[in-house]
């Protein structure tokens, strides 16, 4: 039994209107895989990296329990490499530099070790590549969860198609979720989503928190007002490895689990912009993460 | 003891995507005292209109018990006229027409009758005649809330400023949270703008929901996400009267309270935007008032 994550492993250099930093470990899976691993501890990653990798963020992953047999590092390569710059309201940001590196030819390989996998988290990546993994579980998992981005959406919708059809739930934002259907209201896109395949669909809503929707129901979380968002990167990311490391936990998967690993989410996404990239989330206390579930619960509870 | 709503009763001409309208009434004071008719029975208005209001428009607030003493009627003057047109998101709209007419020198008379005002709702209207109305109250209201719009702090900032200093409760939505206090996050704007004077601030957030503020608390509001919103007019007002009406109901003002009332006022603010005008909100029964608040308890609630 195991929680398998995929998605980027990369450098990151961050520009915000609190400062810059030089490049630093970031990437899907990272922030996944470490926000899971607060709550489940057989969190597996399958990511690539260069040589350019040190052995102490390597490190990193295993002081958080996390298996990296899934990694691959290329020699004589370098890592994925992205550059950006948040713009003053930290809702919108320009890319200053892409570099694919190992990424380009990126071809997952699926450890003997992890087809115990359950729990599958698809982190934003190209949906061809998504896809692979799920077709190389020689068992299909118990949930998948996918996550993706408009820049799917834009240059390649129909393989993003294909692979929606094969998991169970998607997490997008709500502009992605009106491009994705061509619907304005979120609930009209929900039910075409929906139709494309996933049993489930969280909308991400950014400050103003998440929807969780399936054929029956509506779940509206709540985002924890913050005085001051340092750095958004990866808060995605986390948002998803905290949810599905949540139900790999509790490992039974209805609604009202699925609420709870929103809220669970949602708190860990919470820490992840106080700082730049992964430092609050690799140094959290469970204390801290129990403290800040319940200023959810009190953030958003009332009596009728 | 009583519950006087000040703002405008007017005509308004609406185009939407789903169709336009003729002449219908609206204003502020219209569609607040309607939603908090459905909590408190003593609910009187202070408002104009000119000679072309017809006799069932206003027989139309007697129907729902709203006192109308207070409402002048100015002979051989028009209505106060808006007209407006939505684009496809309805989130944002192009004013077609304002004739202020009777507006242009609205002088507030409250009658004798209106003097035990325990809850006095300031409707959106110049900052000027929302602190006349205060200041010719002999006895100060137990809570004042008052809404505002962006216009008013782009020509009467120091009006406004002004009245905030009077008030308990502010209702404005979160671009003019931002304007008012200049800072971009919720959190430092909401600080700021309680240092103006109201104990409590409300945030409206559209589709969003809202947030309350107060010194020490915060609370997050779902909205009801709706497959469709027909014509947007009149909803914040709505909100805010039904916000009013609940806790003139209850009578004790906390901030538990005033959390339920949020949800009551929400809960009438989107019926308020299934139909055009106030054709939806004039005709509700308490029933489907009761299911529409528990949606929104099965909504957000979670257990943790």
């Amino acid at each position: 039994m195991s929680l398998v994550v995929i998605g980027t492993v990369a450098f990151d250099a961050i520009e915000t209107p609190f400062g810059k930093t030089e490049k630093i470990v970031g990437g899907a899976a990272t922030y996944a895989s470490l926000a899971a691993s607060y709550f489940y501890d057989q969190t597996k990653i399958v990511a690539v990296v260069g040589d350019d990798f040190k052995k102490e963020d390597i490190d990193d992953f295993g002081k958080h329990g996390i298996d990296v047999e899934g990694l691959q590092i290329k020699k004589g390569e370098k890592s994925f490499f992205w550059s950006g710059k948040y713009h003053n309201d930290m809702n919108s940001r320009d890319t200053l530099i892409t570099e694919l590196n190992v990424l380009e030819n990126f071809d997952p390989i699926i450890p003997e070790s992890y087809q115990d996998c359950e729990y599958l988290m698809l982190g934003n990546l190209t949906p061809q590549v998504q896809q692979t993994v799920i077709k190389r579980m020689k068992k299909r998992p118990k949930l998948i969860v996918m996550d993706t981005m408009n820049f799917w959406m834009d240059i390649a919708m129909d393989d993003l198609l294909e692979t929606i059809k094969m998991i169970d739930v998607l997490t997008i934002n709500d502009a992605e979720a009106r491009q994705l259907s061509g619907e304005y209201s979120l609930v009209k896109a929900a039910h075409k989503i929906l139709k494309m395949g996933p049993k489930y669909l969280i909308i991400k809503k950014g400050e103003h928190g998440a929807l969780l929707f399936n054929e029956d129901s509506i779940f509206s979380a709540p985002a924890l007002p913050l005085a001051d968002v340092f750095d958004p990167t990866g808060a995605g990311d986390t948002f998803a490895g905290g949810f599905i490391g949540y139900l790999a936990k509790v490992g039974s998967i209805n609604f009202s689990n699925m609420k709870n690993a929103i809220i669970y989410g949602s708190a860990l996404a919470s820490f992840c912009v106080e700082k730049f990239g992964t430092e609050k989330l690799k140094n959290l206390s469970d204390k801290e993460v129990s403290d800040r579930v319940q200023e959810f619960v009190d953030l958003s509870s009332f009596t009728i």
